[in-house]
């Protein structure tokens, strides 16, 4: 059945909640068909909103489509897959740590936002004089750099690395993967522990393969582009 | 086991996170010890931020804690605790029941936020004249009205109610009981079968008895209080 799922998505090169979505279904393995929704702009009479609403009344991508059933959310669509592929184990094994993952997978669906604010996903562009001017003014980044290291780290030496929860790449990974993302180009100050952790989700082929795409679009957008005023290279 | 576990709220009166939690527990008569923290401020030195932070590093409420295991995000523990008493179906019997169940809270969980800016949850208040005056002037939260009434008028019809799924409470109502509140309160336009889900979740003994609590706590916090300079009656 693997092949009756379809997943909407954004632009590869900015859409960090479709990129989870994209790197969970590859890194399992699990067939899909994927539709891009071009970000043209997110107004009302935009092409993408003429496009997504039709499927799901909050207006936003990803969303996956099961025969007849439309799931959409990040997170739902994780559970839901999660719930579908049982014996996969999306979720790492054991209750105390699934519960932990949750946790971690919550903190980024709805919180860290002033890292989210300031350092919006965007794989083919090199923010690094961006981010460096960021986290010597921005005090809100700064705080939320150092809760977030704090909690990957945590989970990387409780479950021995090299992912999250320990030898098995997890949904918590692949919520984070965008967030690798973002210290990548904005080269943000990490540690140790967490500069291994990136590197070692970066060289993942799931990602590999999202980033070869996003660098492949070529497709700049203003709306998404806070920082420069045309594509790097 | 049960009674080990403890829930960590805040002010009953405006802490709409923590009221799913509470409200979960308590429809499904889990057992659980709740310990209330005083929101005097959210600022890094207040008192709530040094009781939660050693528990929780993003520092907010709802945070369960079961023996040695620490959960954060009202979402994160909604899924511990359907895994932990799974033969009392927190979420909605079916897989695609479950997925849709999942996106209407991921809805509330991380999107909203013209409703939430709008109108943040106070039990205690009659702010229908705040109300009237959003409704006429704020677009967002309009538009955010008109995706509301669809979905949960959706789901009251394809399920037939009185819950959002049908016969049983779930998650997804312990997830809009807070929004429930805020309609109340701003005495929001909302159409008939709305109105009709509303008073019944309103009316539910474990709503009652967070709205009774909330009543009673007589706490005013002018940080959360946007439109008004004391507390009524
Ligand atoms: N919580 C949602 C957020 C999805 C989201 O915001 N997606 C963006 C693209 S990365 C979008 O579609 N935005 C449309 C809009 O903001 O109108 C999820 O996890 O899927
Ligand atoms: N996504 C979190 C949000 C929790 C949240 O924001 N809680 C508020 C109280 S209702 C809080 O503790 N805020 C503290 C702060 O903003 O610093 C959840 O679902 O539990």
């Amino acid at each position: 059945m693997p092949q009756d799922l379809t997943l909407y998505i954004g632009n590869k090169n900015y859409s960090s909640w479709s990129m989870r979505i994209g790197v969970l279904l590859t890194q399992f393995e699990i067939g899909f068909r994927e539709i891009k929704v071009r970000f043209d702009s997110f107004e009302p009479n935009s092409e993408f909103k003429k496009a997504i609403t039709p499927l799901t009344p909050v207006g936003s991508v990803p969303v996956l489509v099961d025969n007849t059933l439309v799931i959409w959310d990040s997170l739902a669509i994780a559970e839901y897959l999660n719930e579908k592929f049982l014996e996969r184990q999306l979720w790492p094994d054991g209750l105390p740590q699934r519960a932990r993952a949750r946790s971690l997978c919550a903190a980024i669906h709805s919180g860290f936002r002033g890292l989210r604010s300031a350092c919006p996903m965007n794989i083919e562009a090199d923010l690094s004089e961006v981010g460096a001017i960021a986290w010597r003014d921005n005090a809100a980044l700064r705080a939320d750099m150092h809760v977030l290291e704090g909690l990957l780290v945590d989970a990387l030496q409780r479950y021995g690395g090299p992912f999250l929860f320990g030898q098995q790449f997890s949904i918590a990974d692949a919520f984070y993967a965008p967030v690798v993302m973002r210290l990548n180009s904005y080269a943000l100050p990490v540690s140790a522990p967490l500069a291994a952790y990136m590197q070692h989700i970066t060289q993942l082929p799931s990602v590999q393969a999202w980033i070869a795409n996003a660098l492949q679009e070529k497709d700049f957008l203003a709306f998404e582009e806070p920082y420069r005023l045309r594509a790097s290279g």
